[in-house]
């Protein structure tokens, strides 16, 4: 089977390699609109070959969509236009507005929309990794709306990945990917621009940083192309659960100003209990 | 040379461990309040022995105070009362209420105030590690208050754990360890607390935490006892640091609100500048 992927960077990369190599796909081609990233993504050999966007939807079995959702959202639906027998699935964080754009598309069952959870601080096929979705979420939205052979070959394209498959309506995943994923991001991206506001020296930072405080923001490294477009196709979910954030905080902020150990010490102990879920 | 370690342990236990292995302490004795936490001690072999709070004053040629600063704060106090050669120092990562309460001890010049910049989200004896300290800062605050020679002896304590000694005023160590450190506390904390209030489903955390998520809301696991006494001795710099957060929280809202991804994109790359500071 060959596969084709649009847009090789960390996703589109890091699936590419596991697929080549696991032995799911015979033959793995590559779009990539970024010339620098095009060549690296040849020259690091994530891809068999790079070719023109009309070359892969033709030639593949199976498309995985792998670029920004703002720009995957009219994509799909051109690729839909010019599709007859092959799987067209996509990587996005946010799957509700993707799907209300392909609802009605005459070839709407050819499409899954999927979700793997895995991923890196780092973007661009420089940082595509093989092993990257091992033993990570798989998420499939709305699998009624598809084909099942569609289903059953994305299915088994994640279990290539070694990813535990979950099905989920579209609507729901956008809400808990917010609690869980997309508010982590927006806090470790204000943590960061705090500290650089506030240490305008950075050789504190880089002194004093200990490795509780670069782990909590990591993600502040994130890829800004990616994560805008993320925000705005969840803004409801995400200003949900801002709110609830910042509450939060104002808790913390009244107990610490009033010298209120105890009520920190409420806090801490339920904020502990993420120990159970969380290795 | 023998050390005497109060509390032992993740940071009192970590040490024990490599002053002894590195050769710096011929003997290493523990005094632990906690019965469970003394025999676990013991048991894993963190310290040569238990002894009393005052034997472990009387016996050893450095003292180590590794409880939590509201403990430590009345501690160190009593302990100096009680030494003549003996050198005490203290890892408590607030400097300056500390400081306060010895400038005017007879003793003083015994004490050196320090702050080894090490950790993990674990605490007890069973969370001490062997290497912890290896290539972090270890902060020596106001040198010149206490003798030439017990700065030189913890000097060479830090070496042997491998720390790079920093030092600093205890008002600087404080405002800027609210800055980095003590502020990542707090959103983590935040975030778990938020997670678990809008997912009340705990299996929905655990599918869709992806490794993003894990580091984010790490720290959300620390030590209650310990960072609640954290957050109120150094209360004026962290609600400094907490108003410029909730700002930085709401500016991200006002972009995503607006749908506006140009204000969003340049918050992150702005952000994204802490790459250059932390790998």
């Amino acid at each position: 089977m060959q596969v084709g992927i649009i847009g090789v960077g960390l996703i589109g990369g890091s699936m590419a390699v596991d697929l080549k190599n696991r032995g799911f796909a015979d033959r793995v081609v590559g779009v990539e609109a970024d010339a620098l990233h095009a060549s690296a993504a040849k020259e690091l050999g994530l891809v068999d070959e790079i070719v023109s966007y009309e070359e892969c939807i033709a030639m593949s079995d199976m498309i995985v969509v792998a670029v920004p959702v703002s720009i995957a959202i009219r994509m799909i639906p051109d690729i839909l236009d010019k599709v007859d027998r092959q799987v067209v699935t996509d990587v996005c964080s946010t799957k509700e507005k993707i799907n209300d754009m392909v609802r009605y598309h005459p070839n709407r069952k050819n499409f899954v929309a999927a979700h793997p959870m895995a991923g890196t601080e780092y973007s661009g096929p420089w940082a595509a990794l093989p092993g990257l979705f091992d033993g990570r979420a798989g998420i499939i939205c709305n699998a009624e709306d598809s084909y099942m052979q569609a289903v059953e070959l994305v299915k088994q394209m994640y279990d290539c990945l070694n990813m535990r498959v979950i099905y989920m309506r579209a609507a729901h995943h956008d809400m808990h990917t917010a609690y869980i994923s997309h508010i982590s991001h927006i806090t470790s991206f204000a943590l960061a621009l705090t500290v650089l506001e506030k240490e305008k020296n950075e050789k504190n930072i880089f002194d004093l940083a200990s490795g509780g405080f670069s782990s909590t923001v990591r993600l502040a490294k994130s890829n800004a192309d990616m994560w805008a477009p993320i925000f705005s196709q969840n803004k409801e979910n995400i200003l949900t659960v801002l709110d609830t954030y910042i509450e939060k905080l104002q808790e913390f902020k009244k107990h610490i100003a009033d010298y209120d150990e105890k009520g920190v010490k409420d806090l801490i102990h339920k904020a502990n209990k993420i120990k159970r879920i969380i290795r």
